[in-house]
C-alpha cells in the first residue's frame, strides 16, 4: 500500500534534552531519510534563529516558545513533538487545532518505569521491605512473625486507583497477577471505560474508605490542586498505603506528612513541592514514608525511548498518516493540564 | 457423588505453632464435624501423651517426633500434617510409604507471600528503590536522572531461575506482565517441564553469565549446600541483581557478601546462616545489599491460610479422596531436603 | 471536580438503526438529562426537518446527510455520532475538523463478537470441526486420529495478521492463551507499535508464507481493493488457513474461492462481495470453506452495546471533556476508507 | 547436582499404540541412553515373552497385562509407563502402591486439544457457526441480524463446569480472556481448591441452573455413569450449551439428545456411547447438536507429545527422581476410574 508525500523538513531543538540523550544514530539516520533534517542545540531558539532554520518545517521536534506568530510562518507544519512528559504552555494550542496541526508528547514512554516503581512501593509499604533494611542498619530488626505484625500482602486485596489515565492502566497489568480487586475514581471517564478496564468505578470517598492501597495517578491540573489534604487521609484505613507518582500538587503535602508520621497510613512519594527537598526538611526523618526523588520515570532507558517514538511517528506523519505512539494533544483536554515545572529552592 | 466412610479420629498436637495462630473456630469446627479431635497443647508429646491420647488417630496435625515403632500403633492411620513449610526429619518416611499414610506440609501457603516481596526486591535492586530512601535520609539524595545512573528496568530483562519448585512457580506469574525473558536451571526437572512453564532450561553458568536478575528459589538438600560461591558470583554480569529468598545453606553467604560490598552484584536476602544476625556482622554496613529478617514468608495471613489448607485436606482424606491443598511427600525427593532449622546464636 | 458547562441540545435521528434497538429506556433518560433530546425517526432528515428540528443542536446522533451548508447551519454543534461502525461519506469532514467538531463511529461494539468469532473459525479450520459435523450427518465421519490426519492446532502456531486494526487487537487476547507466535503486517503502523503489542512486524509476503492461519482483518481503502488475489494465497502454505472477517472488497473473492476449493488453503468468510448470495452461486458446495452469512457483528448484544458508548460520551463531551469510548475520526485516515454499502443484488 | 545411579533397563511393548506414532529416532535415542531398551511389537506380551524379554526391567512401557504374580518377577521395576489417556485395569495398582512403583498415565497430552475444540465447540453453540455454515448449503441462510437472533457471545457469560480436573484446567486459560464468571461442580476438590483456580465452587444444581454454556470435563467414574439426564438437562436455561468432551457415560445420551432436539439446549458432544455411531441413528439428523467423532483429543500432535513425556520422565526416574510430566496414578482414586473402552458396534 503506497502513499504519497512529498519530502519532509523537520526542525529539531529538544533543549533543554540533548539530542544525544534521545536519538541514536541510527534514529537520526531514520530522520533523515524522510527528507531535510535541521538540529538547532547551541543556544535557544531566538526568532533569528527561528526565522532562518525552520523555515520551511513540516516536522518540529522540541518544546521552544511557539505562539500564534511563529506558527503563521510555517504553513506546511504538520506536528510538533513536545520530547516532555507533559503538555507545556509554550505553543498556541488553539491554533493548531484549527490549522490541522498535531502536537505530541512523549509521556508514553514514562508509564512503564513509573508504574515499575509504584508496584515496587506498593509492595514495599504493605511489606515493610525497606523498614527492614533499615532497622537490620540501626540493629534494631524483628525476624519472621514478630517482622510482621503489620504486615498486608497486595493478594486479592482491594486496591484504589484516582486517575486513571496512561500511568494507571500500566499499572493495571502488573497488578493482574495479584488478584486485587480494584476501584476507579476519575472524573474525566465514564464508569464504562473504567468498566471495559476491569476496574470498579467509584467514588473518591469510596476509594479512601474502601482501599487498602491507593494509587495517586491523576495529573495535576488547574482545578485539582491539593484535593487530597486532611480530609481525604482521614477517611483512609489505618494502616493503608498511599503511593504518590504523578504530581506533588494534587497532594496537600504537609498533611500527606502528617498522616504519615502519626502512624495512620503509610506514604511512599516520587514527588515534592520542591525539588531538591530543603536539607532540613522534616520528611528525612518521618516513620512509614518511603522517599523517591522524583526518580520513577527519569531512566535512560525512557530517554532512548523517546527518539524511537518520534521517529516512528515521524515516518507516520510524513506518509500523511495518523501518529500512534506519541500523546496527542486534545484540544478538551490539553488547556487543563498546566504542569508547573518543579520549582526549585 | 457420596463416598462411604467411617469417622476421623484426628490427634491435634502442633507445638511449636499454637492451634489458634493456625486454626480459627470455624476451622476447627469443620474438623470436629469429621469424627473426633483431640487437641494436645501442654508440652511435648511424651510416649505416655501419645499413648493416652493419638490411640486410633486416623489423621495427625503436628511434627512431633514418629519413629517407625509410634507409627506401628496407629494401623488406622491415613495422613501426617506437617504445619511447617518444610519437610523435618521427625517421621519414618519409608514406613509411610509402604503403608499407604500420606505425609504432607504446608509449603504452598508460603509460596504467594515470598513471591510478593521476591518481586518488591527485584525492582528494589534494579531501581534504587530503598537506597534511594536510605540516601534522603543522609541527605545525599540525587534527583531524577542522577538518581538513576545505574537503574534497570525489570521490562523485557533476561530474568534467571535457580531452582523452579513451588516458589519459582509463584513468581512466574508476577514476572508475566513484565515480558521478561526467563531462564531457569533446576537440575530436577527436564527442560520440558520448564518449557511448558514459559522458560527456556538453562545450566547454572548460563543463568549466571545472562541473567540480569537471578532469583535464588533452590531448596536446601544434602548436595547443594553452598554450591554457589565465589565463582557464581563472579559470574554474573556486572550490576546484575540476586534474589536470596530460599535456604542461605545453598549460598556461601561471605562470598555474597564480598560481591555485593564490592560493588559488583547487588544482592537482596531474606535469609541469614545464623539468626538472629550478630549486632556486629558486617552485613550491617554493607552496601548493594537489601536485608530482609526473614520476613518473606512469615504473615499472620500465611497463618491463617495453613489452617484452610489442612481442614480442606483432612476433609477429602476423610472422604477416602486424595489431598490436593498441601505438599505431598514424595519417596525420591523427600530425603534429599533437610532443612536444618536455623542455628540459634 | 467540576467542569462548567451549558445544556446541551441533541438531535437524534439514526436510520437506518431504530432507537429502541440501540438505546434503552434509560440510556434516553441519561441523555435527556444532559439537556434537551429531539428524536426524528419518521421519515428521512429532509431539509424541513434538518431546519426545524436540528436547529441549536451541540450534539447529533446519526448518519443522515450533513454537507458542510447544513453544518454550517450548526454552530454550536461539538460531537456527531454515527451509529454505523465504519466513517461513511454522508458528512464534510473537512468542515468538521477545522471547526472542532468531533465525528464519532461505534466500531468498538463490534471488535468483541467478530473476534469471538474468528477464534472460533480459525479452530474450526484447523480442527475440522465443522466439516465433522457435515460429515456426520452425511454418514461419512471418520473417528478419531483418521478424522485429524490433516488437523492442526493452534497451540503455539505461527499465525499471521493482515491489518492490525481494533479488529486485530480484539483478536490478540483470545490468542494469548495459546501461545501463538504472531506476525502481523499493517502498513499504516510502525513496526514500534506491533511490537508493543506482542507481534513481530513483517511483510505482507512474510505473513502469507509463514503463517499457518492468517486473519484479514484489513478494512476496504480506496488504495487496497482485492490485494489479496491469485498470487497471495499461492504463497501462502499449503493447508494453511485464511479467516476474512473485515470486508470482502480486500479480496479477490473468486481466487481465494478456487484456493480453497484446490484444497490449496482452508477458508472461513464472514463477508461476501453480493449478499445476499446468488442462490446458484458456486461457493455453497466449495469444499474447504467456512461460510459465515455476515453474522460476526451484528448481534442484538452489539446494538444494545452502541446506545452505552453513545450516551457515555455524550455525558462527556457535554461537560466539555474528551470522548473515550467511540472511535474518534481522524483527518489523516477518514477519507482513506471508504467502506462501500455492500451491494443488494 | 549429580545423583547417583544404576543403568536402567526399559522393556517397551505399547500395543495398541504403534512405536513409532510415539517415539522418534531421538526419543528413543535418548531411552537408550539410559541403559537398555527391548522393544516387543510382535504380538501380544505372552507369559514366554513377558519371562524373556522382560527380565530385570526397571522401566516398563505399556497397557499390557501386569498383575501381581507378573510383577513379582521385577524387584527391580520402579515406573509403569501407561501411554494412554487413562489409567487401565491392566496392573495391580495395590501391589505397585506397596512397593514403591510409580503408575503413571499420559493424559497430559489430551488436555491442550480437546480444550482447543471445546472452546470453539461453545462458541459455535453460541454463536451459530456450524449451522449457518449448514444453512448456506442448504440455501437458507439469513444475513447480519437475522442470522444472531438467538446468538449468546462468550464474553462475561457465566459458564460452569462439571469436574474440574486437568481438562477443566486447560480450558480455564482459554476462557480468560473473555471474563467469564465461571462456576465449577467438583465432589472431588475442596472449595478452597477451586478458588484458587479462579472458579466458584458450586452445586451440580447450581451449575445447571445458572450457567449459560456448561462444560461436561468430569471422567467416567464407577458411581456417576448417567448422572446427567432429564432432570438435569431440564434444569438448564432455555437455549444454555452443553459441551460433552470427557466421556460418553456420564450422560444419559438419550436424554441429552432429546433435551437438544426439543430446542431446550444446545449440546456439543466428542462422545458417544457406541463407536462408530450406527448409521441410521438418530442423532444424524438432529438440530441443535454439534457432532465431533471423537477427534477433539486423537491429533498426531499428541501422539508425539506421548514419547516427549514418557522420555523425560523416565530419564527423572532413572536418575532416582519423581515423574513430572506424565499423569500419576493415585491410590485414592485409581480404583475409582473405570474407563471402559468404547464398545464396538
Amino acid at each position: 500500500m503506497s502513499t504519497s508525500h512529498t519530502p519532509a523538513r523537520i526542525f529539531m531543538a529538544p533543549a533543554p534534552r540533548a539530542v544525544g540523550d534521545i536519538f541514536t544514530a541510527g534514529d537520526l539516520e531514520r530522520l533523515r531519510a524522510l527528507g531535510e533534517l535541521v538540529i538547532h542545540e547551541d543556544g535557544p531558539v531566538t526568532d533569528a534563529v527561528f526565522a532562518e532554520q525552520a523555515a520551511g518545517a513540516t516536522i518540529i521536534i522540541g518544546q521552544f516558545e511557539l505562539p500564534a506568530e511563529r506558527l503563521a510562518q510555517l504553513p506546511a507544519l504538520r506536528v510538533v513533538f513536545n520530547v516532555e512528559g507533559n503538555f507545556l504552555p509554550n505553543i498556541d494550542y488553539g491554533y493548531c487545532f484549527s490549522h490541522g496541526i498535531r502536537v505530541l508528547n512523549v509521556s508514553p514512554v514514562f508509564a512503564e518505569p513509573v508504574a515499575e516503581v509504584a508496584l515496587a512501593m506498593a509492595i514495599d509499604l504493605g511489606r515493610g521491605v525497606s523498614r527492614s533494611d533499615r532497622r537490620f542498619r540501626d540493629h534494631t530488626e524483628r525476624y519472621g512473625l514478630d517482622a510482621n505484625r503489620d504486615a498486608r500482602s497486595l493478594f486479592r486485596q482491594k486496591v484504589g486507583f484516582i486517575g486513571m489515565g496512561d500511568l494507571g492502566k500500566a499499572i493495571l497489568p502488573l497488578l493482574a497477577p495479584f488478584g486485587c480487586d480494584i476501584l476507579a475514581y476519575d472524573p474525566w471517564l465514564p464508569a464504562e471505560y473504567l468498566t471495559g478496564l476491569g476496574c470498579t468505578a467509584a467514588t473518591l470517598d469510596q476509594v479512601l474508605r474502601q482501599s487498602g492501597t491507593v494509587f495517586v495517578v491523576a495529573g495535576a491540573t488547574s482545578q485539582n490542586q491539593g484535593f487530597l489534604g486532611v480530609e481525604q487521609f482521614a477517611a483512609m484505613q489505618p494502616g493503608a498505603s498511599l503511593v504518590l507518582v504523578s504530581r506533588a500538587g494534587v497532594v496537600d503535602f504537609e498533611a500527606m506528612l502528617d498522616a504519615a508520621a502519626s502512624g495512620h497510613i503509610r506514604v511512599a512519594t516520587d514527588v515534592f513541592p520542591m525539588e531538591p527537598v530543603p536539607a532540613e526538611h522534616r520528611l528525612r526523618t518521618v516513620d512509614n514514608l518511603l522517599l523517591s526523588p522524583h526518580q520513577a520515570g527519569a531512566m535512560d532507558g525512557a530517554l532512548a525511548a523517546i527518539g524511537k517514538l518520534v521517529v516512528a511517528d515521524a515516518e507516520l506523519v510524513a506518509r500523511g498518516l495518523a501518529p500512534v505512539m506519541c500523546k496527542v494533544a486534545q484540544p478538551e483536554s490539553v488547556t487543563l493540564f498546566r504542569s508547573k515545572p518543579v520549582e526549585k529552592s
